[in-house]
């Protein structure tokens, strides 16, 4: 990933860096992209006329949980970057020289910093994402009753970011020699997935008429 | 949603456009977006260096499932088009004159005309899906053993892209009044999301150090 952001990209040219052989963009950076484009549709419904907002408050909180999506796709949006720079950090520091001790050593202390930049990118990301799940409650139970089906094709999406990043911090703590921040990192991990498909439930359970 | 293909615009204006409070592009085309891009991983999966595949024949298998990453891929980015098209087309219909009986009878009769494009075209969305996740099995197997969590990623954004289609298909035969039509075209969309759901799981497990 060199030169602008991927986002700045037409977005066939966005799929054809997906598809290219080279490991950036990869998988972290698509799981961004998901819950970039989950938390831009929460956004559209927050904003669509006839809500079911009764009065100045509840349209007030319909729209904060809006400026919360718009918000959180731009967060998103910069974490495919990101994440695509973390990996290539990791790359660099792997080919850093190991001849001497002394370089096998710096290279070995490189790879361990820049594999922490690659597992906190995705933790980022499932952040990100259950930030806005947690704002489509509002959304569910305040907007236009007919754009139930946009509001859950936009939880699914924030979901797939949620798993797929979490895909990307489990691989990486893999490679990490530290168990505390091993341990702290798959916890954390994991915690957010669940808080995540918590907050999904309850956000599909405020749907009118609810599908889920 | 009028003039270029959405895959046309730069990624932050398409989110633009998710986000803006028109209805079109919406869930329908969200949900080919992360099936095209969840492809587009498999398709740089499978072309990575250093496969596991041995010999030309598994060699030509490895290459023929990236190549039907990369048109499935294609026909997804399509589909985002022909989702709000279809879209539009039904909003276009109930804004036809319902004067006379026989104004109200010819707006009926394109109203449900126009509700099976709309249905029709997500699960177009969730046969191409089904498609590429039947297509991971090879990838998963024969690739590069170091990206299963693009693997991985991919079928979580094709399976946001199943789900997200057969919310859209449920929501459309909601308002078509012919049952048969109504029960084969649910009872297709289930069997699509289910065998959907088979095929990852056949995918996953046959990733080496299968994380799930």
């Amino acid at each position: 990933m060199t030169g602008a952001p991927l986002a700045q990209l037409r977005f066939v040219d966005l799929l054809a860096a997906f598809r290219s052989p080279s490991p950036t963009p990869g998988g972290g950076s698509a799981s961004a992209l998901s819950g970039a484009v989950g938390a831009s549709l929460l956004a559209m419904v927050a904003g669509l006329p006839n809500p079911r907002a009764q009065g100045p408050d509840e349209q007030r909180r319909l729209d904060a949980a809006g400026a919360t999506g718009r918000s959180i796709s731009d967060q998103l949006t910069g974490l495919m970057d990101r994440d695509s720079e973390a990996y290539e950090t990791v790359v660099a520091a792997f080919r850093l020289p190991k001849g001497s001790e002394d370089e096998k050593r710096a290279r070995a202390s490189r790879i361990q910093e820049a594999m922490r930049g690659a597992t906190d990118a995705p933790l980022e990301v499932m952040r990100a994402c259950l930030d806005a799940i947690q704002a489509a409650a509002e959304v569910a139970a305040l907007a236009n009753p007919n754009a139930s089906s946009d509001v859950q094709v936009g939880l699914e999406l924030l979901m797939a970011g949620v798993r797929g990043a979490r895909l990307n911090v489990a691989i990486n703590l893999g490679s990490i020699k530290d168990p505390a921040y091993v341990e702290a990192a798959g916890k954390q991990a994991q915690q957010l997935e669940a808080e995540a498909e918590r907050a999904r439930r309850a956000a599909v359970a405020l749907l009118p008429a609810s599908t889920g």
